[in-house]
């Protein structure tokens, strides 16, 4: 990516906090792994399982949790939580790519919508009619943005995203490529057998701070709109349906689906794969593993998995009793035995 | 969405049939839930868990159940099935947007390919050669669409669409953003632990109104065609392997992974989420659950979930009898200490 | 598809090896299966299931496995493994469409990027900067190519793939539309309740003779870079998280997701819709069945299943079992009258 900039170890905790042990005037340009780096580089170590690398690693500076200061050597930065550390070391050093405001000449913009000076709209992309834009919004190449969408300050859509007409998005939205926001939900009604559609007149809104997957499709609601509160952070080829309620600062892993209706809510974290049915209300807090089958509502926060989905223990636990029943098949046959013996022997 | 027309209540029994209870000079212009409603809408109750929703609407009239139509003094339509008149209702107030006629200019149409004055072909729109338009045909902006395609009259592309070369589209379907006709089903053949491309030569034949959810795939056929049949209605992100076929007036919600080969009845309900394994056979009118994991044929009609797939009412049996488990064995080790004790005591 | 020129089976046997049964002169020019077959087409039977319709076909000429020589007195070829030589057979009939190189006028190249002038660059196509092309590369039209992209020669990108910067495709690379390779991977570290992004600066590097399928989506790296060895094999919305590494000759069926830095070995084969959580090992020749929920690593070569998956001889087993619990439990309820009623007859 684009050439960091140089930061002494000195200038990153006058900036982040934590304590340097070592040279406070080691420089580093980047983040790496420890089995990657070089002496150019800071890394860190955020799980124990991972101290063998630290060993190994080349880094010219570590970052590490407090109670791991003296596991190695080199110039180090110690603090409470690494793992965030280097997250803000790596945005110091990574930035977002800096994006030249304008229209590109191949991008169609239709009439009643004004593109502010700060806003940039690549190659090939469209925008519809009375669209609204916040200040320094990037629209890629190539993207769909449907009549009377708004898009928040800000906010960048990478190329080839399509928004369907009347959606908003907050501030500082960030949309991967092939993401789908506003097609209409899976709304039809059975007539003599066939399906007839129910229009889908809601919109989707979506809050600030939002990430959104590559190929991630969000539908339009059906009547009432579908919500995607601030902070939210979804993986790729998700999909939520219409009239779907997320809460602030949850985040999905790829290949999710979240049937109509259904609420989420905040501060939950959903694991790849799994699939939550219509009308449920899943409350604030909770965990759901990777590949559950969500049936019924959940109620209390905790950590959830399995088909269907349940109290995470009590699925582990199911699943390793499987295993004993042969061996109480062959108690019961034993003692059968034993019991029919005598009498015959009688 | 587009400013709908006013209807008195009077116009929508004469249009769709039923019954006015209250004034029937009412005029509504939109549809709405009975939580959002305010005095120019309708709202419907097609379930009995939103009653109490009835009790707080605000709506200016209410369609409902036969059985329902003393719930609220509000005007109201009273009918045989108010979800599906509510569907009605929509429609009449929601026409699908009409969109202008006409070939963008930034479009690209290629030789030999005749577009009627009737078509509409959006913005930065790809059109190969021979392609085969109906009437009326909306190809929004961004799509693609293959050499040869045909597409049926009244039928519509939303933005970014993907068809790819010889597909046949029937009358009326609408296809959203991101969906992808025709790639090239997964066919492979080991040689020496290598994988050797098989060429994909067959084509995907989609009947007459059919809908398409957004960044769905149908694969085209190895060598003969992958078909969906008439008024099949599939949501997004469903996969549909080549050479599979699906029975007309089936309902596929998200997610949904369909191996080759494997034939689906018709009248079919198939959850989000659920997986179908290759060369299998569903007969008509089989309902499958979210999440279930179809591993072999379907030869009745009913209702399948779970994992591996089977008779709904087993699986839920069997995970229930799960929690069974750990008593079964407290009474079996029981039954030994009894009968152990007494040798014991001999 | 275009049209196929015509071979006799003696020229077809001197290319691919295998014996003519029957005339040898008999000329085809097209695959087909054995139902849909007439005198123009060669079919194949490599299932002994199919063998009914081998007494129907009207094929001109049937591939068959050496055991199966005699089933059919139509004129035909002998060979070790009839499957991969229909693959050839069809790969002779059907070769990939030439596409004419050239840049099409309505795509757009930017500043430092050479096209050669065997590549072509089809209609709306976007290609960045710096941008390094192999021999006879095709860019669909409609599709993204982003700063600094490496295409190995001979690869051909369909219609709307999108390419984020600094992403390297091998040789003979075949992209469906849709796919999404090099978005962000889902990094994001916690931060007082609210997420905080992590720059993700890694690539996507492929490997040579890799296809992926349509709306599949492969995550750039954190740090390091996502791994796609030589000759895998991907089929559609498959999801591939970051710094996952797929090792070469493995192919993986649709809807699979693998999450994030999860290590799959080479020659294995991964069915649709398998969920795979992060951070695993899976060694060489592994194969996971449609629908498994992989939560463990897999340390031997073998067959799984399951949810969690597990040796899918004991998934099954297990499932099974579950069905005999009644039985049991009314074997130990009878045990248990039989020993409490002398006691209360005593």
């Amino acid at each position: 990516m684009a050439k960091a900039e140089k930061y002494r170890l000195a200038e990153i905790v006058e900036r982040f906090g934590g304590e340097v042990i070592g040279n406070a005037q080691t420089a580093v340009s980047q983040v790496a792994t420890l089995e990657s780096a070089g002496p150019q580089h800071i890394s860190f170590l955020a799980q124990r399982k991972y101290r063998k690398q630290l060993a190994g690693t080349g880094a010219g500076a570590v970052i590490l949790g407090r109670a791991d200061g003296e596991l190695t050597e080199r110039p180090r930065i110690v603090c409470d939580n690494p793992y965030l550390y280097f997250a803000k070391v790596s945005a110091l050093f990574n930035p977002p790519q800096a994006v030249k405001p304008g229209v590109h000449k191949t991008a169609v913009v239709e009439r009643g919508t004004r593109v502010p000076a700060s806003a940039s709209v690549g190659a090939g992309a469209y925008v519809g009619r009375g669209v609204k834009f916040g200040k320094a919004v990037v629209i890629g190449p190539g993207c769909h943005v449907g009549d009377g969408v708004e898009i928040g300050a800000g906010s960048r859509l990478h190329a080839r995203v399509t928004i369907y007409a009347a959606c908003r998005l907050g501030q500082r939205a960030l949309v991967h490529s092939g993401a789908v926001i506003g097609a209409d939900g899976f709304g039809i009604a059975l007539e003599d057998g066939r399906w007839r559609k129910i229009p889908q007149i809601g919109r989707v809104l979506i809050g600030d701070d939002v990430e959104i997957g590559a190929n991630t499709c969000i539908d339009r609601g059906a009547l009432d709109d579908t919500v995607i509160e601030d902070g939210v952070k979804l993986d790729n080829l998700i999909q939520v349906a219409h009239n779907v309620r997320i809460g602030a600062h949850t985040a999905i892993a790829g290949c999710t689906g979240i049937a109509g209706s259904t609420r989420i809510g905040k501060h939950c974290m959903i694991g790849g794969a799994a699939s939550i049915v219509g009308h449920l209300d899943i409350v604030d807090r909770v965990v759901i593993l990777a590949g559950a089958v969500v049936t019924k509502s959940i109620l209390h926060a905790g950590t959830y998995g399995g088909h269907p989905a349940q109290d995470n223990r009590s699925w582990t636990h199911n699943m390793a009793r499987l295993r004993q029943l042969d061996a109480i098949r062959e108690r019961v046959s034993k003692i059968e035995q034993q019991l029919s013996s005598p009498e015959e022997q009688a």
